[in-house]
C-alpha cells in the first residue's frame, strides 16, 4: 500500500499527477490518501502529525510524503526505512519524529534522476517514481546516508501547539496523550479544557480535550467547531494548566 | 461495490483510514466516494439525501455510512438490508428514510468487537470492518433486531428544508420531485421559484427549482450560486407557494 | 487510464456517481482525478488548462471532461481524438486548445442514448458511459463530424488571464511559458513580476512568475498566497511589462 501525505489538496492537479505515475508504474498497488491537507508549507507541524498517524499502518506500507516549501532548493530528497515502514520525500524535518520514535532507522539519498525533473514538482517527478520502485521491491535509489544532516535535534519530543484542524473544526496538537498526566487540564486560547473520553460524554457546546483515535491530544467542542469557537489555528500554543 | 457516505471530508485522515481498512480486508472491491460532505453532524438531513441517492445504485451495493455526532455514546451500531442493498452505520435515524421507502427491510445489531475500538472513530474501527465482512459475503455480525428502537416515525416522508449545498451553490431539498404538484411554485428565503427542466431553460441569473438528476427538488440559479444569492443554508425551510 | 477533468468537486455526489459508472463498466481501468476544481462554468479558462495538462499524459489516455454550464441545452456532446489521446465531453469550446495544438484531430458526435438521460447530469449519464466504451476499445458512439461548429476560432492561442488558483494560492495563467520572451517581466493586478526558476530562488514574500511543472506561466509568492496578496481571481488580466 502506498499512502499519500501531502499539503497538495485533492482537487487540483498535483495529487492526480502523482497517482497517474503510480498507476502506470505499479498498477496493482492500492493508493490511500491519508492527508492531502497537511499544514501548508509547514514540515514541522506535519512531522508530528505524520509520526502519530503512520504507526497505525501495517508493516511494509510506503508513505509518499510531500510538504516541501523548499522544492527546487538545497534540501535533500531522501528515502527512509523506520520500523518496517518506508518513507520517501524531502529531508526538511518532515521525518524527524518518525525517525526519533522508531527503534530501527536507516536512510538513503535519492540519486536516481528522472528523465524530466521539473524544478517545482518533485512529488510527481522524483518521489512518486521512487515510491513505485520501493513498491516493486527494488532497493532505495541512492547511497545509504548518515542521517544527521536533515535531522532537527532541537525540535521537542511533543509539540505543544495545534498542528491540524480537521473537517469538523477539531484541533489536533502535536502532543501524544500518553505523555499527559492523567486527568490533566489544558489551556488553549485562554480557555481551560477538561479531559473527556469522547464527544458524547459532555454537554453540547462544551470545549474539552481528548485522546483522539490516533493517540494525539485533540481539542474539540461537542457538536461545535473548536477552531471557530476558541479561535484556534495551526501554531496556536497549548499548555498544561498549572 | 462499497459506497462511502460520510461527513468526514476527503482531505483529512478519516476517509483515508477507512479506505485503508477496506483495501486490506477486501482488496478487489471497488470503493466509491458518494458524499464526503453530508450535512455535518446532522443525521436527519443526511437521511433524506442518502435515501434519494442510494436507489440509483445497483443491487448488492454496500453503503458505509457515517454521520455520527453521538459516536462513543449509546446509539446502536447497525447493519441494514433494504431492497437488496446493504447499509452499515449508526442507528441514529440516518437510515430512517431508506427503511421507510423500502419494500423489504431487515436489520441487525453489530456485536462483533474490533481488536482496538477507539471511542471516537467507529467508521474505521467498526463500520469499515463490518462493510468488508458484508463484501466478502459473510453474514451481518450480530443478531437480527426489531428495527423499532432507532426509527424516527415522527420525521416526515419528505423534508421541506434544504438538506445539501453542492459545489455550485445549488440547494437540494429533502423533497422528492414526484411528490410535487405539476408546475408547482416554491417559496424559499422569501423568493418565489418557478419550476424548470434544467439550467439552460432560463435566463442567466434567474432562480428556479427543478428535479435534479436523483429526483430531489433542487433550487438553483442559472450560472449563479443559489446559496449566496438567496441566502440558503442547511435547514432553510422551503414551502409550496399558495 | 481514464482521467477526470471537471468543475464538480470531489466531495459531493457528481464525481462519485461518474466513477460508479466507470467501475461497473470497465472495472480494471484506473481512474485519475486530474482537476475536480476547473474554473466553475467556464469552458474557456478550462480549455487552456486542459490543453496544458493533457499533453503530460501518455498516448491512449481518455479524458472525461465536464465543464458544462449549458447541460441540457443545445451544445453538442462530442468525442475527440487528438494526437493519440481521447477526449469526451461537451462541445462548448472546452476542447478548442487541445484541437488547435494537436497535429492530428478527429471528432465525432455522440448519438448513443442512455436508458435514463437526466437533463442536468450528462457527465454520469452520457459522457461516463461513452468514456467506458472508448476504454473497452469500441468506436466512438456516433458519426464523424466536421469539427467546425463547436470551434472557437476567435479565442487567442494563449490566454493572458488567470485561469486557475491552486491549493497554495498560486495563479496559473493561460499562457505557455515557451511563448514568453526570455526573462520577460509581467504585470498583474498592478504589480511587476520578475521571472524565477522556482520558489526557493527568491526571498520569502516576493511575488514572481515562473514556468510551472506543466509549462504554464504561473504567478506565485514564495511562502505566501499570490491570490490573496496580489488580489488575483479567475479572469484577472496579465500582460507583458513594457
Amino acid at each position: 500500500m502506498i499512502v499519500l501525505f501531502t499539503d497538495f489538496g485533492l482537487e487540483g492537479p498535483y495529487t492526480g499527477q502523482m497517482k497517474a505515475v503510480l498507476h502506470r508504474e505499479v498498477p496493482s498497488v492500492p493508493i490511500v490518501d491519508l492527508f492531502a491537507d497537511a499544514p501548508v508549507g509547514n514540515p514541522k507541524a506535519s512531522a508530528y502529525l505524520l509520526a502519530a498517524y503512520a504507526v497505525w499502518f501495517p508493516a511494509t506500507t510506503i508513505f509518499l510524503c510531500v510538504v516541501d516549501p523548499g522544492v527546487g532548493g538545497r534540501r535533500p530528497p531522501i528515502t527512509l526505512a523506520a520500523d518496517d515502514r518506508w518513507y520517501i520525500g524531502p529531508g526538511n524535518g518532515l521525518f524527524e519524529l518518525v525517525q526519533r520514535r522508531a527503534d530501527k532507522v536507516r536512510s538513503w539519498d535519492i540519486e536516481w534522476k528522472s528523465e524530466r525533473l521539473s524544478a517545482s514538482f518533485h512529488g510527481r517527478d522524483l518521489f512518486a517514481p521512487g515510491a513505485a520502485m520501493l513498491a516493486r521491491g527494488e532497493s532505495p535509489p541512492g547511497p545509504l546516508r548518515e542521517d544527521d544532516e536533515d535531522r532537527r535535534p532541537h525540535w521537542p519530543d511533543d509539540l505543544y501547539e495545534v498542528v491540524y484542524l480537521d473537517h469538523f473544526g477539531n484541533a489536533m496538537t502535536g502532543v501524544r496523550a500518553t505523555m499527559m498526566p492523567s486527568e490533566a487540564k489544558l489551556v488553549a486560547a485562554g480557555r481551560f479544557l477538561e479531559c473527556a473520553r469522547t464527544f458524547s460524554d459532555l454537554p453540547v457546546g462544551t470545549p474539552f480535550w481528548y485522546e483522539n483515535s490516533n493517540g494525539l491530544v485533540e481539542i474539540a467542542v461537542n457538536q461545535g467547531r473548536a477552531d471557530h469557537e476558541l479561535g484556534l489555528a495551526i501554531g496556536t500554543p497549548v499548555e498544561l494548566a498549572a
